[in-house]
C-alpha cells in the first residue's frame, strides 16, 4: 500500500488506540511459523505441511530437552506411532522428555529402554501396562508417574496444568494442511477423541500419516487450524489391534448372571424410562448387559437418547436398529464401531473434552442415567480400584472411570467376586482410582449390592422385590473362600500419583517392597 | 470418602505436588456455574440449562455495566434476537455495553436508540449499515466503532482483543444442555460459523431459540461444553431475511460482461486446473462467474476442490453435480444453501476462524485459487474500499473481503467503472479495507486491469491473447463520463477505526462535516 493512512499520531489521537500499531504490509505480524519465505507476495501463504521425515518435523518445532510430547493411544496395542518416534528421537539425541500419552499399550514397552538411557524422565497419562507398567512400579523413574482419567487429561491440558510443547499425532488419514481423520485410510482407527484436545492445545502439532489425501479431507476431525506439519510414514498402526477385551458375546456362566443382575438393577433404578442414556464399556459382562438391555427396550417399547464411551458393534447395531438416538464416540474398541462412524449420521466423534471433562460447562457424562463399570478392586466404602493389581504393580487404566461415576444417575460396577483365587471385593482397595461415593450399586454373581448413600436406590430396588447383598456380607463370602489377604509390602518411595479428575490427588502408589 | 489417603504432608514430600490440592469430594473443586445445588451428591450434576426469560438467564451471567456482549448476524435482515436482548437489557437499566455483533443489518436500527440512551456506547463489528451507520458517521459514538474482518473478529477473539463477557446467541435448535445447529427448527439459517467463535471464547453463553429438542440435538455446531444457558423464545428470525443480494441469475448485460471478463481472466491465469479453489460473494456479477465458470469446468474436465464463502444455491448445485468436492461454509446466502447444508456430507459447517482467522495454524482461504470480490470503491493503487459510501459515510461490511484477497493466488474484483453516475474505480478510495497489494486483478465491463505487482499474471493473460486495460486509462475513462469529483469534507473526529486482519490499523473514518 503506497499510501500509509494511519501513523502514529494519528493512533495516539485516538482513545484506546495509542499504542496500537499502524498497517504496515499484509503480513507484518503473522506469528511464527504460519508463512512461508517467498518471492512474492502470493508465495507467503502457507499451502502445504508436508515434510518428509520425522526429523524435520522435529527439528522445525523446536522441541528442546526437557520439553513435554504427547501422543494419542487410539491404535491400543496396534499402535506403531509412539515407538517409531521416540526412536527417532533417542537417536535425535533428546533427554529427559516428559511423556504424556493418553494411554501406554502393550505396544509401548520401548519406553522402558527409553527411561533408562535417559531419553525419557517423565510419565502422564491415564493408563500404563505391561513391562512399562511394572518398572514404573519397581521406582524407574526419579519423579512419580502421573495417572489422570480421561476428563481429567482433557482438564489438564484446557487448564494448562499439562502444557504439550509437541504432540506427535498418529492419523489414519490427512491431506497436505493437516485436516485428519480416523475414518478414512489403510489403517483406520475410528474416532480420534482423545488427539483432539493434544491437537487443539500442544504448542506445536506433528500428524503422522500413512495416507496422504487430495484437499480438503473429509470428514474433519482434527482441523488444519491446529496443524503444523504432517508427515507420512508407511505405517502408524494395526486396526485389529484397537479391540479391546472380549467383542464377542461372552458364555462365561458367571458373567452371564452379573449382566442379568446389572440389567435387573437397571430396570429397577426408577431411571429405566423412554431417553434414559447409558454408557458400558468392553469385556464380557458389559457387553452381556448391553444385549439384555436392548431385550428389556423392546419389551417395554423405549429407547436410549445416547450411548457413550469406548464404542462396540453391539452399540451400532443399537443404533441402527433405531433403540439408541445418538451415539457419543470418543474411541473405538472393534472395527464395527469405526465402521458405524463412517456410515451411521447418529454416531458422532466426541473429543476427550466434551466426553468427560469436569471444567468446561457441562461434558457429555453429566446427562448420563447409567454407566456400567467393572473393577480390579472395590472395597467396602465402594472405592474402585482399576490401575494397580493386587500385588501393588501398576497394570491397568484409570480411563473415564471416575468420570462417568461422577455424573451418571446411577453407577454400576461389575464384577466377579473373586477372580482365579484373588478376592475382588475386599476391605480396603490397593489404589483409589474412583472414590466409593461416586459408585452406587456393586453387581456380583452374588446379586446387588447397594452403597448406603443410596437409600432411594435400595427402596425402588425393594419395591421391585429384588433382594439385595449387604457389602459385608460379600467380604465375608470372599474371604471365606480364599482366605485373609496378606498386606502387600510397600516402600516409602511414591512410584505414580493418582489425580481425580478435578486435579486433586487422591492416591499415590508406592514402590513395592522386593 | 471415608478414608483419606493423601494429606499435606503426603504432597510435600512429592516432588512438583508441594502446592497440590489432596481429594476431598467429587466436586469440591468445580469451577462457579458447572454444577447446580443438590440435596445429594447426584444431584449436583448439572441436567439442564434451560431458564424461563432472557431476563433471569442475564442475571444469572452477572453481567454488569460496560461489559461486552456479543451476537451474530447469521438471520442478516430477518434477525430478531438482538433487538429481543437489547430490549431486555435497556429494561434492566444496564448502560455503557460494548456490543460486538459479528455484523449489524437492517435488522439492527434498534441500536440508534439505544446509544442515544447510554445502553450502548462502543460497537465493534464487520459491517454497520442503514441509520446505524449513518448515526455512527454523525458522531453519536463517544469512542470510535470498530471494524474488523471475519477473520480479524475471529483473531481478535481468541487473541482476547476482543473479549466477550455474555454472548447472546440466536439458534435455530437446541437441546436442554446446549447442543445447537442452523439446520434443525422453525427458524432455519444454515451455518452458524460466526457464533462458534463467540460461543468457544465468550466467558458467558446463553442460546436463544425457538426449538428446542430432545437431547441430544443433532448435528452439534455450537457443543454443550461452550454454553452456559438456554432460553426458549417465540421467535428468533425470518428466515427469508438470510437472502443477500440477487440469488437468481442476472439479466443485466453489465454484469454478465462483467463475469465474461472474470472467468476469461480465472481460466488464462494459470490457475484454473484440476482442483484448484474459489470463492466467490452473493451479488449478479459473482453468481454469473459461479455459472461461466461450471460451462469451463465442464468443457475441459476439471473439478473444483472446495468452494468457500457466504454460500448459495449455485454452488450447492456444483456440489450435487459432482463439480464441486467439498464446501466450506461460514454463513448461507440463500435458502438453498441451507438445505444443501442439511444434506450433503461434502458441504462443511467451518467457524469464521477455520474460514479466514489470519493467526491459526492456517486457515480455510490460505488455500484459494481464486476469489471474486465486489468493491464499492477502488482506486489507482487497487485499494479497496467496501464500508463507506462515496459520501464519506458508513454503509456497508469489511466482511471477508481482505482476508480472501490477501490469501488467494489470485484476488478479482468485479465493478462496474460506475454506478449510476458515481464512478467506482477512482484516484483514492474513500476508506481503505483492502489494501491494494493484496489484489491482483481488477475486471470491469472494459475487461482486465493487472496490478503491476503481478506482471506473471499479465504475461499469462497475453499469452492468452487478452487485451488488458491499464488502471490509468480506467480512471480517464470514469472522469471523462462523470468529471471531477468533489472531495468530502470531513472533521477531524474519528468515528471508526479500520482495522486489518492481523489488527493493526489500516484505515479510519471521520465524520463528515454537515
Amino acid at each position: 500500500m503506497r499510501e500509509k493512512r494511519v501513523d502514529k499520531k494519528l493512533l495516539s489521537s485516538i482513545k484506546g488506540y495509542e499504542n496500537r500499531q499502524a498497517y504496515v504490509s499484509p503480513f507484518a505480524f503473522q506469528p511464527e511459523g504460519t508463512m512461508e519465505e517467498g518471492k512474492t507476495l502470493k508465495d507467503c501463504v502457507r499451502r502445504c505441511k508436508v515434510l518428509e521425515t520425522i526429523e524435520e518435523a522435529v527439528k522445525k518445532t523446536g522441541l528442546k530437552n526437557g520439553m513435554t510430547i504427547s501422543f494419542h493411544h487410539h491404535f491400543r496395542d496396534g499402535d506403531k506411532v509412539l515407538p517409531m518416534v521416540m526412536n527417532v528421537l533417542a537417536k535425535m539425541g533428546f533427554k529427559d522428555l516428559r511423556v504424556a500419552a493418553s494411554s501406554f499399550t502393550a505396544a509401548h514397552e520401548c519406553m522402558v529402554e527409553h527411561i533408562e538411557n535417559g531419553v525419557v524422565n517423565r510419565i502422564e497419562s491415564s493408563g500404563v501396562r505391561g513391562k512399562l507398567a511394572e518398572a514404573i512400579s519397581n521406582g524407574i523413574l526419579a519423579s512419580p508417574a502421573v495417572i489422570r482419567s480421561h476428563g481429567g487429561r482433557a482438564r489438564a491440558i484446557v487448564e494448562g496444568d499439562l502444557k504439550i510443547d509437541v504432540a506427535f499425532l498418529g492419523v489414519p488419514s490427512s491431506d497436505c494442511m493437516g485436516n485428519a481423520n480416523g475414518v478414512v485410510g489403510k489403517s483406520v482407527c475410528g474416532s480420534l477423541g482423545y488427539a483432539m484436545v493434544d491437537a487443539r492445545y500442544a504448542e506445536k502439532v506433528i500428524l503422522i500419516t500413512d495416507c496422504l489425501v487430495d484437499y480438503p479431507n473429509n470428514p474433519i476431525s482434527i482441523p488444519q487450524t491446529d496443524v503444523d506439519f504432517v508427515v507420512k510414514v508407511d505405517e502408524i498402526g494395526d486396526s485389529e489391534g484397537i479391540m479391546s477385551g472380549a467383542t464377542r458375546f461372552t458364555k462365561n456362566p458367571k458373567e452371564i448372571l452379573i449382566a442379568k443382575n446389572a440389567v435387573k438393577a437397571m430396570t429397577a433404578s426408577g431411571y429405566f424410562t423412554d431417553g434414559f442414556s447409558m454408557q458400558t464399556g468392553s469385556g464380557g459382562a458389559a457387553l452381556a448387559v448391553t444385549r439384555f438391555i436392548k431385550e428389556e427396550m423392546l419389551k417395554r417399547n423405549i429407547k436410549c437418547s445416547y450411548a457413550l464411551g469406548g464404542i462396540t458393534a453391539a452399540f451400532a447395531e443399537l443404533l441402527e436398529e433405531g433403540l439408541v438416538k445418538e451415539i457419543f464416540d470418543v474411541q473405538d474398541f472393534d472395527l464395527g464401531g469405526v465402521e458405524s462412524l463412517t456410515k451411521n449420521p447418529g454416531h458422532k466423534e466426541i473429543s476427550a473434552d466434551f466426553y468427560a471433562s469436569p471444567f468446561n460447562k457441562s461434558a457429555a457424562v453429566n446427562k448420563l442415567d447409567f454407566v456400567v463399570l467393572s473393577a480390579l478392586e472395590i472395597d467396602r466404602d465402594f472405592n474402585v480400584n482399576v490401575i494397580s493389581g493386587s500385588n501393588g504393580v501398576i497394570r491397568a487404566a484409570s480411563g473415564g472411570h471416575s468420570d462417568a461415576a461422577a455424573c451418571a444417575k446411577m453407577s454400576i460396577i461389575v464384577a466377579p467376586l473373586l477372580r482365579g483365587r484373588l478376592p475382588i471385593v475386599i476391605d480396603r482397595v490397593t489404589t483409589i482410582v474412583t472414590p466409593g461415593e461416586t459408585v452406587d450399586v456393586l453387581v456380583t454373581e452374588l446379586g446387588i449390592t447397594v452403597n448406603p448413600l443410596r437409600e432411594d436406590l435400595k427402596t425402588n430396588f425393594k419395591k421391585a422385590g429384588i433382594e439385595l447383598i449387604e457389602m459385608d456380607e460379600l467380604i465375608e463370602r470372599a474371604k471365606f473362600l480364599t482366605g485373609e489377604s496378606e498386606a502387600i509390602e510397600f516402600s516409602d518411595e511414591v512410584v505414580a500419583v493418582v489425580e481425580y479428575r478435578d486435579g486433586s490427588v487422591i492416591d499415590v502408589i508406592k514402590k513395592v517392597k522386593q
